[in-house]
């Protein structure tokens, strides 16, 4: 009744080339700091359970099939005959690509490729300025660099990424730092950084954040869930509301990323502040069997118009089939009963069903 | 099977006495910053569709029809004819009218008699100072007052509200601030201010919350979602803990409004402090569809007792419909379905709809 | 179609031994300051109907029947009998007892004496400490006497409890405090203190934690909902973030305890950190008709291999029965539901039901 013909997944990373074993594959369900606690494993989650539904019947198998022998069969098929198997299962029609986390990913072409599908590039701000001050011997030549790099990227992208929020919290001041200030933060920077050393820094987290801004590119912000390491308690985007408030009007649109579990003060934000959109995302994701319920939470007070699809898959193509497969499942059913109930028309039903899935993220982003 | 005879709506305002086109009606259906970012509507958005269900047929038209061809039979209705036939079919038996916020808005008087039901009024604090502050000279003039004017308002209110959470955020300091404290800010404010200031001093916030707390009217204080311009982070009900603590015992009732997204947390006080209440009103209005979980949500640890029905509405009487019909069905789809599968008794549910409908209400602001 | 055979309630207290009059029965169904409202009964709460619902029958009578008319036939019965017949039909097999809340309450051999199940014993660290203080006479000999008494505990319980989160809130300083500073704090503490004073100094707080991090027994951490006193907007469990990083590796495994309303941030730190287990309990006896989406919602990131049914039940065997039987209705109909719907298998449906309601707990605890 519902149906989603297109699907823009508008954030998600590359998948692992190489072949997985048992453990290797577990360690990419879920985010944690160490190993499963004892007695425990990562299939028993959400997540796993959602891949144990979903992905064996795209490989020939049961679903619900044991762990072990889902693992056997991929590598049956070898890595890259199951990536495209998956990718081309999960519906996505459209791949924005996170090109800024670390590992041998797939990059956007190959996601395309391997996907049948298209695919754009999205830059992740930090490792981008982190690879400029390997590059650069000066705080002056970093400065001017970095503002480049970042202008340079826009060219082929279509948005900037930033875990900002992970790397030092959401309640950052809302306006750009000052010239003096910028300058001061990265001579302390550059001085006791090693290559590869990572961007903490409040003032110059800022800095990057506002160079994207004046680009105009949508900036995703990543609130709510994050990679371990973050502080839960300073990624609810309502400590942001004073930056969203300060860059009103610019011209700059942000997305809110993840959400969860504060997805309904996002969806609260994407209402109050015309250029902000709410994700919803990883969270299907994370929450396997309850998605037709978080998707509701964020449909409380987001403006249908202002809500994006994402997968937030990273690795493991078996995450994108999974995200896909459970927010067309958990849309359908919410928007199908809120239809059968009256409390909405069939058309609007469909209509909405469209705009999230794939037409908010093709105006949001310039796609064609 | 759940019936509400009587409907008390503790909380809403006037509405708007002029023919309204459709990009004011629009903006009607939101509290944002700012127009609809471009491509999207008001209209899509839970109230939006609320409001396109419940009513057309009020006026005489097919649920969810184009909005153009509402507002059309809205026009040709004329505003006068619109209202009667929207609060008349609202199902409110009483209207409890907040009088405090700007605008051209129809008063307690008009509400009855447009809606064949009775009213009575709220008085905002907020501005009740401002308005003192026009006209008095002296801080000593100004202090004197508005401690009359607040007393003198209690003759015919039967609540005052409050939108200090709004203005300032709910973590004021518990206690009332001492006399010189109160005349430094006086002076303050009164010598930095022209007619029409806004109140946002949180010493004279307090000052006012205090002499109204010791007149002893039940007062409503303004939690979670409010009116743009707050700081959502600012707004959740648990940071009023210590100041429900300090007024404990002293015989005024507090009530809660709004709360959502933290109507847990309103639902929480309203269980663990006697005179403590929690609304369940706004957000119905706001979250639509989703209106008989989030009752549910604040059914969860709110004693009955504690829990009074509002709309909320403002400026549009298609709100009190909206608000009022909401209310209406998802207490009856919670409460029957609960009675159904043995978990509530019938009579229980039957008893306890009546208590959030009117009852409760009625005992709280001594209406006849 | 989902059976849990065996029950471990991992958090629960002992009940009163002596007969109950309407009002104090009433009293205990929620934990409030002050009496309940003028024209309000704690009856008309989830927990009083969750007990009118499950009670009754065990005392043969009828479902829902009035309160008076059950507190009748258990005073018919006598306290001891009742109590016998309830806790016999709760359906739990293994009780573990916090013995450190005030009261002459039955001990954990009573309850596996009248519940004809298991009993052990849960050690409660803030008490502990006040009992040492009562009897010490200097600084060193109280320092010296706490950290025998913590490893004293530690031979005969099964795990240390800990309120700090009530007393002082969950955003405690992660790092165990100095040998200075905890002098310093004690010397205060005895210098200041009378008798049965309590412990509420954040030094002192931390020190205990850190000693009974030491021992390596389970330690329970009191966060969300807790007795009246506590700052509700302090008992967020992500607060405990640093705490629980700085305890990670060292073999001592924390179970967060209640967490509702914060129960699905409390469900993430159980999934990122492999020594943080999630409770599913106290918060299904508060939200009774709602309690299936309580616990769905604990199940959202939580592990299933991480999450721990509990009653949190005190005073009142009633409270043990709604506390089981609202669990296992719960968890069947979740589980059933996603199981019907394919989205779990039915076997795995199976097995998760018996780690929540038993198994995990028989692991962390090391129960036979």
């Amino acid at each position: 009744m519902i149906e989603t013909p297109s699907l823009v997944d508008q954030y998600c990373h590359g998948v692992l080339r190489t072949e997985l074993g048992l453990g290797t594959f577990e360690a990419q369900l879920a985010r944690t700091e160490g190993p499963p606690a004892p007695g425990t494993t990562l299939f028993d989650t959400q997540t796993g359970f959602a891949v144990r539904r979903w992905c064996p019947p795209l490989l020939g198998l049961e679903p619900h099939c044991p762990p072990a022998r889902y693992l056997a069969r991929r590598r049956e098929l070898g890595a890259l005959e199951a990536t495209r198997m998956l990718l081309r299962g999960s519906g996505i029609t459209t791949y924005l690509v996170d090109t800024g986390v670390p590992g041998d990913l797939t990059g956007p072409a190959e996601m395309a490729c391997h996907g049948a599908a298209g695919a754009r590039e999205i830059v992740r701000l930090e490792p981008l300025a982190e690879q400029v001050a390997d590059t650069s011997g000066t705080v002056e030549s970093f400065l001017t660099n970095l503002a480049e790099a970042v202008q340079g990227a826009a060219a082929d992208a279509v948005a900037f990424t930033s875990i900002a929020g992970l790397r030092h919290g959401l309640a950052l001041a809302s306006e750009p730092p000052g010239p003096g200030e910028v300058r001061g933060a990265a001579a302390r920077w550059l001085a006791d950084r090693r290559v590869g050393g990572v961007l903490t820094d409040p003032v110059l987290l800022r800095h990057v954040l506002w160079i994207a801004v004046a680009v105009g590119l949508p900036l995703q912000l990543h609130a709510g869930l994050g990679e371990p390491g973050a502080h839960l308690d300073r990624t609810d985007p309502v400590l942001l509301t004073d930056f969203v408030r300060a860059t009103a009007g610019l011209g700059t649109d942000l997305i809110l990323l993840h959400g969860y579990p504060y997805h309904r003060q996002a969806a609260h934000l994407a209402g109050v502040f015309p250029h902000v959109y709410a994700d919803s995302g990883a969270a299907l994701v994370r929450t396997g069997a309850r998605a037709a319920t978080v998707l509701a939470e964020i449909l409380e007070l987001a403006p249908f118009g202002k809500i994006l699809f994402s997968t937030g898959a990273h690795r493991l193509p078996e995450l994108h089939v999974v995200g896909a497969r459970l927010f067309r499942e958990a849309l359908g059913r919410v928007l199908g009963t809120w239809a059968a109930e009256g409390a909405w028309s069939l058309e609007d039903a469909q209509r909405v069903a469209r705009m999230i899935a794939a037409d908010n993220a093709r105006r949001v982003y310039g796609l064609d």
